[in-house]
């Protein structure tokens, strides 16, 4: 099994935080495989990352390490950590980004990337992702064995997020926007399992009038334009307006509220 | 040859939907190397797609697979197709993103992405990017002949665009501004070869008084902040502001008019 | 050692310039690692350059090849060169971006790249990243020696930059703000070196009332939303509001004046 290493990160691409990483992992761990996950997540924002991971590992190829900064508590006394979960190892400050990972894949182990060795000499204090993270994810494939990281820890321990809830009720699911991709698209925390088969649903959307009356397939079922509502590639009720931008031209964020109800006479 | 995979998106860099491709890819075909040709594809943009690309193939190795990924229609009846053109293979939405490649370089074969031994399992309506157009390059790299992706077509049946036309008369060649790129240089329609090798044209842009009275061969040939037109690198008209923002100042776009005229007395 | 080429380019993502350079890598020497080190390099800021690439190269294995095109002058009679400095390679145009490293690491010795055999043909008068620069890089982790690249040039005869001047007396150091990361942090002129062990000096910084009376440790010295001095990751000051953007609140950019005084009674 040839070794790879995936980033995730708020980085963003105007410093070069993310190379100086790959640098690090390349002194390491030569011409190991290196893929960027997404450098995107916004600023700080762990639930973002929460969300970025759990919808990326499933395709990745088993003993995949994932190595996610979105860091709001460098240099604070908040643990960084190594777990194996699923068919995965994630080396990241325990702060909640595996919280959706956790809620779908069992944890094996976990350890605290306490051990001096496997770190740069003399970490600084806010930029972990080179002097102590990158460091661990290289090392590891390079052989090292998880437990030589630092100091088990139980991985009842790790850390999770208070996610945005979704409510549901016989007739009626809440939830809100967790996510605004690159074309506008409303990501929303209503799954499919929340809807279930049937697509008799009416979507609102919080401080708007539009109602939409029904759950398409794809963007190709209305005319350009048009709003759209459908279960996305990640199984979650997506808003859009085909060919154009849902989150421009109705004003939305994430966090804005979205509810649906089971159509009457139904 | 080592096998090479280059992607060309609309996805942008705020999701994770190119990391996820690169997952999908290092599952079916570990080690095989991938370049990000061009994400920033203007979204949904089939002719600034089909601009980029044919721009970057002859630069890349023979063999190269590009796997395009600008889909409107994704959902529609639009096929996924595979396409042996000059030296290169092309995975995509059979929308129009080859039609400058195939104006270049003759086409040999293709077929349809309809076989679901090669694609993902239960393949979704709005990201064939992951489902459909990664595996069929991975499983490519992997040694899969192209005939086994699905039933041949007739490279004849390729949809092509209706390209923003150029019209060339004896001392008059009149088009468009066809990309605008990072620095803000305005890369046009014209080419080289609509103009000849004579550097006695004047160029006008629409809704300006600007009148370049003659073709340069490098920005230095003006002093820095001063407007300039060469032949670019890619072999076409390019209008610029010395160590500025042409697009900014001017206040161009994509589509602005901009015509020669040969000079008078010439 | 396998070979590794790092890029670092003003060219931005939403061109395929980058894309290009490394089809034309592949196609000279296949599967070669590249490693984006850097490619939002403020349009054609040689200083910031010059920054990003001493900040990283201490970071990357002995022998990477540094690929840097940051170019306002292409096209002019500067010239394109290859240079050995400290334990890595440096193929750029001579501008002055390599002026950091030659403060902190000895040059060896340093070639123009002036030997058509290792350009593309024809090479344009724009994109030298594309012709000259990236195929140079290339041939080099091919086994072609440094010298084959060109005729020798005295390495003390590389273009080096003003740099932002910081002016130190004994209680009283003053420097400018020389980068703004993604997270919206300023980093100043000012380093470790300048401000010595001590932590108690008040920080100004120009067009502002603020004082920070004391030089912190991390983020997490403060509470979210305070302002706070630190020594950051590379050994230089820098000011940050924790868990939010100082540039954008306090509308600080590059050349942004900050001085720093040894605080009274000490």
């Amino acid at each position: 099994m040839s070794a790879l290493i995936a980033l995730l990160t708020d980085f963003g691409n105007r410093d070069s935080y993310v190379g100086v990483m790959k640098g690090v992992i390349a002194r390491i761990a030569p011409g190991v495989q290196v893929i960027d996950l997404l450098h995107e997540v916004r600023p700080q924002s762990v639930s973002h990352a929460a969300y970025a991971l759990y919808m990326a590992v499933p395709y990745f190829p088993t003993g995949t390490i994932f190595c996610c900064v979105v860091d709001p508590g460098v240099g604070s006394e908040r643990l960084a950590v190594a777990a194996e979960i699923g068919e995965w190892t994630f080396i990241l400050p325990d702060n909640g980004i595996v919280t959706r990972v956790l809620d779908h894949w069992p944890a094996h182990r976990a350890v605290s990337l306490s051990n001096p060795t496997y770190q740069l000499p003399h970490p600084s204090f806010t930029f972990h992702g080179r002097d102590i993270f990158a460091p661990a994810a290289a090392h590891l494939t390079m052989g090292v064995p998880l437990e030589a990281l630092g100091e088990a820890i139980a991985v009842e321990a790790l850390q999770r997020l208070d996610l945005p809830t979704t409510y549901t009720e016989e007739n009626h699911v809440s939830g809100s926007v967790m996510h605004v991709d690159h074309f506008g698209n409303l990501i929303t925390t209503i799954s499919q399992a929340h809807l279930g088969q049937q697509r008799d649903w009416q979507i609102h959307l919080a401080g708007m009038e539009m109602v939409l009356s029904e759950i398409s397939t794809t963007f190709a079922d209305v005319p350009p334009g048009q709003p759209v509502a459908y279960i996305g590639s990640d199984g979650f009720l997506e808003l859009a307006i085909r060919n154009s931008s849902a989150a421009a031209l109705w004003g939305c964020n994430v966090g804005t509220e979205v509810w649906a109800e089971r159509k009457e006479g139904d």
